[in-house]
């Protein structure tokens, strides 16, 4: 087939999957955001309705000749695409589009029932919306596997090439190091920051203050506010993130903001004209997630990131934060607690949380834990993992959205993520310096320029491997994690 | 066909459309309150996708049978659904599905052209947006009058079954008889309220009382803030409005959210049951108006609805309202004076504003009068039926939406509404008693419990001039609209 000819009609089809995805994202940003409850089942039903034409339309038979001819394109564009939506179609074949269709329906009804049973701590509800879910998320891992292992099905939607056979190791071995680090380091750090009330829209205009000084283009974008911090491709100039405010502590929307703002330029770093290919997106979770971290762990716990921020914190908080030193916020962010609720945990004991979702959700797709059990299977790990038990179900296995929404697999990539951020602070420190030392001379516009000439502008054009292979010169290690953690966090490391 | 295989059939396919109207909704929601401006290209390409595909699901071929076997069923909403649709499928066929896309995308960029050229006054980028949305729309009309009239084709879009034979005589008579009223009552009400500033977030406050005091139920719906006031139904239980904010004028808000409440409660009396189907709807745009006429005109303009509304001014606005008495804002409101501007226009003479944009759409969709030529030639028809000429472009035929959105046919159906909203008045004075005595006796709800009964229950199970002669009793009459008029705005009226 005349290659460009073959491009013509590929563009064409992905322009369409372009536009469903983007068309979903508007539909569900609108639900996280201001969608009002009567809407809940009609919004599902459109989100279904749009999920079986996507379906449909991954699979039009009448793209295969196209999409064969482009693999071994000269343009590494074309052949990734290619390869991509190859494998994204065969993937399609095996799932019935009914599957496809009440799995959506679940998930939407799963997310309003979930936010409605946290608030008021109904586990029944809540277990009763995920009880059919988890049932149709298995029958999806068992059909994407085609007679493999269902979870690695799972998996390999949001880290392709990954298995649990190569991440339990990896998983098991960092607990096995940063268990004795946590019965080390407990208590290390400073007092939490007074209660506050830390005011509401200050949090927010400081969140978006960030956001900005970041380098994200508020031209091609915007910052909300959730219950649960997410960020949204909704097409090329329409990457939305949210953050959350707590009142009594506002490093929680400050620390949401970094993370929400490491995905977001990432999605706004791929090559606009690349966006409608199934190139133009980051190649897996890990890879996305690694840009998250960074920003949240290596510049939003450093010292001079709060050399840079404390005085407008003092701005925006006369009353509280008057007499705050840059120093009060960092001990206060980085004492090492065990804490029941991911999302709240300091970077030494995050990862312990992943791998105990990880072996819950695994046993779940497997059969080998029933969805009824998992609040007790769920406080049970948490016992032995961190020593401690949830004290209401909003701080156990209901605290994330993740199952409720149907995303199982998912929570390996946020480890993942904290490996590559630090291969890529140390491959940083190598080529422009270290983080902190930049940070205080010249502020984030170099780490973002690092990033985006390293990462960001490649999209999908490798794997997350070779990626992170071609941006930090090394194969994935745990090692500058470790390293990190144990300069970060040693006691007289803390108070620098 | 067996009936009820039938209608499960058609069932699904209509849910479907419902689905992806839904989603549109959504799209067009959220691009009028909050998407950012480097969205623009990326949503118009969503928003055509999604009407391509709605293009092709309409005419799906196998649901043919099934609709012509439930023409006759016995069941009203059955028969009604499957007479709309197959009169849209036919219509649909019509138009080829190149076509719906290239004006789906045109029109997308034409209002965020309309949009940033309006503020600047930038005359030659907003004709150059419309200027091919214009042809598009012509061919548009021809491709649906099959060899008829375009134009008609056009209104029969917004307002089936009639056509602009019918609607001339009409609007010109109307014309013919307000323009001496416009003339003996030019200067009539009282003095303009002082020019403030009105608190921004007080006017949204009180305009959101307004419209729960309507009757209009949040847990279904929300109320939003855009340049031109709208309202949407995206779908069973989402029905959301906007009004708009002038810092100088806080009537602009009130009775745009009086207006948008009228639709929105149109929207939620419509059967829930019956949604997802082609009669859960409202018979034309005329009917829809019919409600926010009624609304704004009947209940906004009159001193029982002002004796409610003005503790509640006095206290969202202490510093500007404290010593304004309810005849004040009638009065203020029920100045008669020759505007440019059709949505702040008195009920008086805001007809001749429809007479004006009536003559200038069919002109340029019959190819008489070029796009280039219609700035001198909406100034020239305000001057001869008004007696003004706009100061500015924004005041000028640069004013409204709906030519930059490729919305032609529309405009007519605001003089219906105001025609069928005086006799739904005049039938609800007969049966209930005079709209300002009700309010001021039992407040807004009988006024909503009469039209939910006669109007809004029945969907779109009767075409427009059915349901309101079984609503009213009569056929189309101006009588009552100009009666209305002429007791409200006579100089003895107008201070009661």
């Amino acid at each position: 087939m005349e290659p460009e000819r073959a491009w013509g009609q590929a563009t064409a089809w992905m322009g369409t999957l372009a536009d469903l995805d983007g068309a979903a994202a508007v539909l569900e940003w609108d639900r996280e955001t201001i969608m009002p409850p009567g809407a809940a089942e009609a919004r599902a039903s459109q989100l279904a309705t749009l999920a079986g034409l996507r379906h449909a339309h991954l699979l039009d038979p009448s793209v295969g000749e196209p999409l064969d001819a482009l693999c071994d394109a000269e343009d590494p564009w074309r052949a990734a695409s290619a390869r991509i939506a190859i494998r994204e179609r065969r993937r399609a074949a095996r799932v019935p589009e009914t599957l496809v269709r009440a799995l959506t329906e679940a998930q939407s009804r799963g997310v309003a029932v979930w936010s409605a049973a946290r608030t008021t701590g109904d586990v029944p509800a809540w277990l009763g919306a995920l009880t059919p879910l988890m049932a149709l998320t298995r029958d999806h891992g068992q059909a994407l596997a085609d007679g493999g292992d269902a979870y690695d099905a799972l998996i390999d939607l949001y880290e392709p090439g990954t298995t649990h056979a190569m991440l339990a190791p990896v998983l098991e071995s960092l607990a096995q190091r940063v268990r004795p680090l946590v019965d080390a380091l407990a208590g290390a750090g400073g007092p939490p920051l007074p209660a506050g009330p830390w005011d509401d829209a200050a949090q927010m205009d400081l969140a978006r203050y960030v956001i900005r000084d970041m380098g994200f283009d508020e031209q091609c974008g915007l910052v909300g506010r959730t219950a649960h911090p997410v960020t949204m491709g909704l097409g090329a100039g329409d990457t939305r993130l949210s953050t959350r405010v707590d009142p009594a502590d506002p490093l929680s929307c400050i620390m949401a903001a970094l993370h929400e703002g490491g995905h977001a330029l990432y999605d706004q770093g791929v090559p606009v004209p690349r966006r409608r290919t199934m190139a133009g997106d980051a190649p897996s979770l890990g890879a996305h997630e690694s840009q998250s971290r960074f920003w949240e762990n290596h510049v939003g716990r450093s010292p001079a990131f709060w050399d840079r921020l404390h005085p407008a914190m003092a701005r925006a908080f006369p009353g509280v934060a008057a007499d705050l030193s840059a120093d009060d916020y960092v001990r206060a962010l980085n004492r090492v607690e065990r804490r029941p609720t991911r999302v709240e945990s300091d970077e030494v004991t995050y990862d312990l949380h992943i791998v105990l979702r990880t072996r819950l959700e695994r046993a779940m797709v497997l059969g080998d834990l029933d969805v009824a059990d998992l609040p007790q299977a769920f406080d049970d790990g948490m016992d032995e993992l961190l020593g401690i038990r949830p004290s209401a179900p909003a701080e156990g296995a209901m605290q994330d959205v993740h199952w409720a929404a149907g995303i199982v697999g998912y929570f390996p990539t946020y480890t993942l993520g904290n490996l590559y951020a630090a291969m890529l602070a140390d491959a940083l420190e190598g080529a422009v310096g270290p983080v902190g030392a930049v940070l205080a001379e010249e502020g984030p516009a170099p780490l973002l320029g690092f990033l985006r000439e390293r990462v960001h502008r490649h999209g999908r054009l490798m794997e997350t491997p070779d990626l992170m292979r071609h941006a930090t010169g090394r194969d994935l290690t745990p090692d500058p994690f470790l390293a990190h953690l144990e300069r970060t966090y040693s006691p007289t490391a803390s108070v620098p």
